[in-house]
């Protein structure tokens, strides 16, 4: 049974979170394959399921269709809560989202096809000028969560204790998209250790980009 | 009773949302500001509350400290669940959560005083760029969310019905970000209506940077 339509790129950091936690809560799903170097995202049919154009969206048995990858997850949280990706009390969750949204809000946005596109057509930037820029807004975020990480007892093989959260989701996400950018790890290794313990679970795994169909 | 302590400034986006969700369930704080173009968020003593130096930051009562707005706003609305600032089903709570999001992780991160302070380093962008840049973010995700929000009966006053939600909390402090680079708000009129909806409440309008204490 596919109860979900994954509208998705292989590559895209917000496609492998959702795909993810489809994995792990072992949700069945259809890939649906957008190529967005091609541009297909911003095609007329993609638009009448999502009219931002961007990937990736949920369609759910019933036709509805879910953006936004941080709420597409949540809508998979609250509906399919076994096994959980947020811990239970009120605190522990703000943490989880914290690290979660410090990845979602401070260093994926920027780091964007569509913003490094407008770098390039604006103000010139070379692939240099690029590179330096999606390592400084990863550096910014990464700097102090490795020390938020590494100094809080609550961080355990994962981000929040032994299991994994929407925090490491993202976290994960985001590390295999800075190894396009060679970003040097070697001053993270809180974070690399927790990449690594994500990256032997399977569900993960089956997540990443070169494990998708239409990966190059 | 001062529960809270809030680490904020004036004029941040994000702070205004926290300010707005905190006086629409009518939960009192002590406002600490810190100001940004000074600096005053990568002094050590702030750096010791929120190593990511950023505002906002929310002390409880216990001595523990939330970061990241969202965080801090799903926190409040798990904690103090009335006034409700998310509806009830899965798939309505998606909804919101999506247009909050698409503001929170595809307009504010791009416009942020360090993202335009780099362009201007980084790049030599000047004024005009630096403005163009701004509104070329919110251009995108408006046109799609002006769309979004007309066709769907499921908007009403508000973003979600006749109630203000999440949506409604990053609507309002993106309109009024807007208002610093002249956005022209004439192609977007349901966001517009919504925004004056907003404004007319009394708990957003006191979250408003005008009305703070560090106001210039």
């Amino acid at each position: 049974m596919t109860a979900f339509i994954l509208h998705n790129y292989f590559r895209s950091s917000t496609s492998v979170r959702v795909r993810a936690v489809l994995n792990w809560k072992g949700l069945p799903y259809e890939y649906v394959p957008h190529h967005l170097r091609r541009g297909e995202h911003r095609e007329a049919s993609y638009l009448a399921i999502n009219p931002q154009g961007l990937v990736p969206s949920l369609v759910l048995e019933d036709g509805t269709t879910l953006t936004q990858s941080l709420s597409i997850i949540e809508y998979l949280e609250r509906e399919h809560p076994e096994p959980p990706l947020l811990p239970k009390t009120s605190i522990d969750r703000a943490r989880v989202r914290a690290i979660a949204y410090s990845i979602a809000c401070e260093v994926h946005p920027l780091n964007n096809l569509r913003v490094l596109e407008y770098l390039r057509s604006a103000f010139g930037a070379d692939e240099h000028a690029i590179a330096l820029w999606f390592r400084h807004w990863v550096n910014e975020t990464f700097k102090p969560l490795e020390k938020m990480l590494a100094e809080d007892a609550k961080t355990g093989r994962f981000c929040h204790g032994d299991a994994p959260s929407i925090a490491d989701v993202c976290l994960y996400a985001q590390v295999i998209n800075n190894q396009r950018f060679n970003v040097d790890m070697s001053g993270y290794p809180t974070i690399s250790r927790i990449f690594e313990a994500c990256a032997q679970l399977p569900q993960f795994q089956q997540a990443a980009p070169d494990n998708q169909p239409d990966a190059e």
